[in-house]
């Protein structure tokens, strides 16, 4: 059961650069972390872009759309930054395809110690492969559907709706 | 949704001692590891024992059973050892517990900075979720029926039977 | 041989917020790095300041050197951002004092796992028990005078001037 | 100032072998040490042996010493097991060589998350620049003579003869 790995930048990727002393993207970590995870799942990754999720726009969130429609598998996880991961997970989730697509993130770096980037990559990739048809936001351990998710800003945690 | 965490040792929880240099259990990691993906589950962790899987007894296992019978939850991760996980998952899946159990561990100590075990913990705890009931190995972002898994002890990754 | 230890921040002491997303300063991590060297020396740590060395201005190198000259202990490492590490220096130097004062900090913040800080700190703190009096910077595994060392921005390296 | 780097082993290098479950030696470390301290000395590393101290013979001994007779440099740091760190140091400093050499190691693989290892390094690679001819230990921060150091088993940590 072959999966597609769509990179969309977040906090996820984001490298401290030692000669700017600023956080910015070079290459996605999503390989090394898969090898740290010691994953023997088929997972074909692709780089669409490396974009903090607040500069994201409309035309970003339609080609992930349109690369999610044209992928050859049926399951498919995002990676993306946290801030707007729920308006990408309402664009994906109205278009209704069959197929189960799960975003995920991460509050820190990877590149950081005390990233939570492997263990949702871990719960991504695993969710994927066990949900039906849908769009999901894995987060925090959990399992969102793309219409009853909120991030909470102030906590820092993915809950429900009210 | 509760979730129960049961700790039996193994390689994830190893720890490197620097007066004996030897690598032994003190405590798990597993809070730590739960804090780290900033997990919001509501996961109650009890360590049943703190063993190397080789070293393991059919009276551990009957332990680790009775355990998972008693629980009140009816979705259950248990830590252990890799190199007998599949004999306690085969103890397990053959009393047809009305449950959905999930066997993960580690190849590499978590204290060790190249460990898969926060992958594989944000892996077990979402299979725990998503999947029926049933006994089941989460190792390799992969995860196989309790029935149909063998550790390839030469290249140290778990498969399903021929 | 009692050394004191002065923080003023730099890139050494930052951390990632994931909340806000931005690095900024909370406590210094200089106890826990210490711990982690299983450092035995007889280190009296004090903060200063918190502030990136960009931000640091006249006053803040007075006071720098004003708790120099107050200190009980000859021997005195200050943390300080790359940036203007050399500019705090010459201000030490030129007040020659009879002291050993080694400037260090770090490239990539501690909290990243692929920070020179706890080299650095290492180095800093074996300079100061060796060396004569007088002022220094201790970075990248070397030791410059206070008037003869530069920041190479384009490499990030410290180098002797021309 | 060009300094030589002899690797003998010990914990400092040990790593995790995952299809065993051993701690073993593979490569040695110091070269990615050296990178992530941004490490701008000359420094010739050479790899003598890849032995747990406890199991290192007079012979061995007599080759450590025979290697820094004959090495270019004035300046060389020996990585070392701490278990029998100052047996060897008794040998390197009964030679009288016209030469700085000082021995370090590690309480704690380099490959753990919580290794004192870089800081070590980064304390013997000073101390080699700093320090007068003869032969030291740097553990803990602090730097010893030959003569006047033992490891305190107990504790972990080394120590002044009483």
């Amino acid at each position: 059961m072959g999966i597609r790995l769509f990179i969309t930048g977040g906090t996820f990727d984001k490298t401290y650069d030692e000669i700017s002393g600023r956080l910015l993207f070079k290459d996605t970590h999503v390989q090394e972390m898969l090898r740290l995870g010691r994953c023997r799942l088929p997972v074909e990754v692709r780089t669409l872009m490396m974009v903090d999720s607040l500069e994201m726009t409309d035309a970003d969130r339609q080609l992930v759309l349109q690369n999610c429609r044209a992928a050859a598998e049926e399951r498919i996880v995002v990676t993306h930054g946290t801030d707007t991961m729920t308006d990408t997970a309402r664009v994906l989730g109205a278009a209704s395809l069959p197929k189960t697509i799960v975003l995920t993130g991460a509050m820190v770096p990877y590149a950081f110690g005390s990233s939570d980037g492997l263990f949702n990559l871990g719960s991504a990739l695993s969710f994927v492969q066990a949900l039906p048809h849908g769009v999901y936001v894995a987060m925090n351990g959990r399992c969102f559907a793309w219409d009853d998710v909120v991030k909470n800003r102030e906590l820092g945690v993915f809950e429900p709706r009210r």
